[in-house]
């Protein structure tokens, strides 16, 4: 049974079409989908997902899925959980444990859930489903290994085989190039402003814009502000950073 | 009585956060008025506006009841009504005739309702309610001028005065500089990019965009997508405005 | 007798380099030059020059030359004049008189030589042939008519026309609008960089830029600066204009 | 005795003129010089420089000069030497062996004039005193290091060491983060620029530029070109360049 029930069947029909539209742009997914569907490569397997809810990860456990798993799934974050993507995804028999603006302890209670199924692989954000696996190993025995997705997440991971502490296989996905060159600087700049715009109803044009850091997220922030006609100013405490701040054009001042 | 009726009191609440939080950035309308607010210059007058009603509209209608009008709203556009918002101008007394989504028969009954009050000014967005005015002359008694502040509502007004059929005096505010210089190409231009991020969950980086025609408009939406690292094609029958897509560099090509 | 002699037999090749090298780019003289090839139009005219004697200037008398014109031809800025460049334009029989770097004395003698010929089509660029004329009018009595290129001169010949003594047929060609679209903002833009770059050795990325006016000059001035990686700051008196500077990121002080 | 004569006195007060200028801009320069001019670090020792011979590094080699050392220098590329900075140099008793334009066989003997002097240091750019060194070791007694700047002349040097030919330490200079982050991506970027539009006469704005490669200097030259107004094609083999120059909104095509 699933935490999140079915109640509204146009819901999950909404929720559907979002999931729809973006597999017609998930091309390099498609491929691998195309490429494996006769292979069953997850066959008899049961995947845990710990992700951003919404179409595009939605789509992912959906393929992975279509090649053979048993999918389990709750969110990393209840505020980017869309309760229509959720209800599509339930719908074709994925296990959805999330709903969104779900409180803290309903979290700590999915996670226990999409953990029970005793996984064959997790893809992790951030590092609560690995978390909790070293602190209920019996959870693990099927488990092949751990993908985390974010900075933090892989952070984490490091701390633990530093101290000797890290039990099970773990792959760094955040390390990838097409992670922090592209989803990075252009993802995260753009959708940056799009919230903003969203929620502000503001004119970006002709306002002030102050980006603290000019790391990968910080000069796709900067450069999509530019991009939109703000005048942008830079905080930076890596000289080198400063300096490539300055050169593309931008004020850079110390933080007070 | 409003047509529409209150009935979630945290829809009221939220409206007129969103009011409040335009209100500190409208600093123009915020001068005039405190400039006006002891001369109750709108005193014993009866305001009818037909707009896109949003918070920033709204708050034009609030501005101008708290220089002594009486208010009727409706919306020009079904689609871009907030139904939040137009509970909180309800609940301040403005008459509101709007509801999000409302099919054309209603748009109909609306318009009416916010003639139905023989207005002394009135605010248009299009040019229906003028047209109204003239099809039903005996709302006109107390009429001293209309505002329209579109391009296509000043080209049915200058074709009524061409052909002798304008009645009432009406003012042009789509020509001002400030509306075309700023709000069809800087608000435009990123509103635009907003709406299509929001909805298309996609990253516009590395996508092909193509801005049909380059006037103001055109030019807004060409920058901003340039600015959010698209590749962009302009088309133009014009062929000086083509000439400056593609000094700008842009590519420029035949439309089909 | 030219007042510019060909001494130097490497300089009119090196001249007439530049001339054929802008002569494959300008392509509209050259669709001119095939139209008329034919007709003669020019058969048994005398045009005289005054303008910034450079290659894409030298190719425009050339031209001239070749669809039937006698040419005399003069710098309208003694600085700008390459002597390269006039030394393959005598050498192809057109009438030179200038010298890099003459002085003022030098400028009003070549002048006067210009306008010796009586010529029957005036090219101006500032306005000084066309005082000239109106102060030895026995130079004028073939003069059909003047062609003035800058805004400069344009404004001369409107006081002139103000007070009813303009004598002769005038063209503000400055006012055609792909002088000021064009010419102004892209090539002004472009150019005022080459020439700064090239003269100072410096890096434009991370300077401050101060840009006086935001007319169609400072604007391509502002946005190439831009280009090139500089902060960009516009000062302009009129609040229109200003305020596109602001929209476009700029920011935007009092001159002092 | 200099190769490099002074005959025209104006030749060295130009050159001196723009020694004087970019030593006003080169501020971290000056401050080592000013850092250690008390020490006369350079005492007594022989410096051999191989650089392209302009203003800024003529002014490298005065500062070296300053703080106490003998300089000898050539240039590497006698198309970039300018004659009026070398006459500059050898009027201030800097040994200059150089003059624009040089062929081949006097770029083979001016090698051998500088390295002659049996240098304490070498500054190289390309490799070719380094290598001549190797071949005349009777030159290298004195040697204490080699800084070389250039990507081909760092290869050059890996490959000595692979072969265990490397006989004289040397320093990367190329491959400290102020060369390839700012140098090569800022200052390529506009000196390119700079050089094609005042060969050229051409606006850029308009024009179609294809970048081969997207490396520090493609990008450079890339942006820049974007800046001037042209519309800018990449093509690059390696996949993850080629994405980032399509998310940076160019166009990407193989190179035929």
């Amino acid at each position: 049974m699933n935490d999140f029930t079915v109640k509204d069947i146009n819901l999950y029909k909404v929720g559907q079409q979002k999931i729809d539209w973006v597999a017609k742009w998930m091309k390099v997914l498609n491929r691998l989908s195309d490429q494996y569907k006769n292979d069953n490569v997850f066959e008899g397997k049961r995947v845990t997902m710990c992700i951003h809810l919404e179409a595009k990860t939605a789509y992912l456990a959906t393929v992975i899925q279509r090649l053979g798993a048993e999918v389990w799934i709750t969110s990393s974050n209840s505020m980017s959980t869309k309760d229509d993507v959720c209800s599509a995804l339930a719908k074709n028999g994925i296990h959805v444990h999330a709903v969104h603006a779900a409180d803290k302890k309903h979290y700590q209670k999915y996670l226990k859930s999409v953990v029970a199924c005793n996984p064959h692989v997790v893809v992790d954000d951030g590092g609560d489903i690995c978390e909790l696996l070293h602190q209920n190993p019996q959870y693990a025995k099927n488990l092949i290994g751990i993908c985390e997705e974010t900075t933090s997440g892989v952070q984490r991971l490091k701390e633990k085989e530093r101290n000797g502490n890290l039990k099970y296989p773990a792959l760094a996905i955040n390390d990838a190039q097409s992670k922090y060159l592209f989803d990075n600087r252009y993802g995260t700049g753009q959708s940056t402003w799009t919230a903003i715009t969203h929620l502000t109803n503001m004119t970006i044009a002709g306002q002030v814009v102050v980006v603290v850091g000019y790391g990968w997220v910080g000069r796709g922030v900067a450069i999509k502000a530019e991009g939109l006609g703000a005048e942008v100013i830079v905080t930076e405490i890596n000289p080198w950073k400063a300096m490539e701040a300055r050169m593309d054009g931008y004020q850079v001042m110390p933080i007070n």
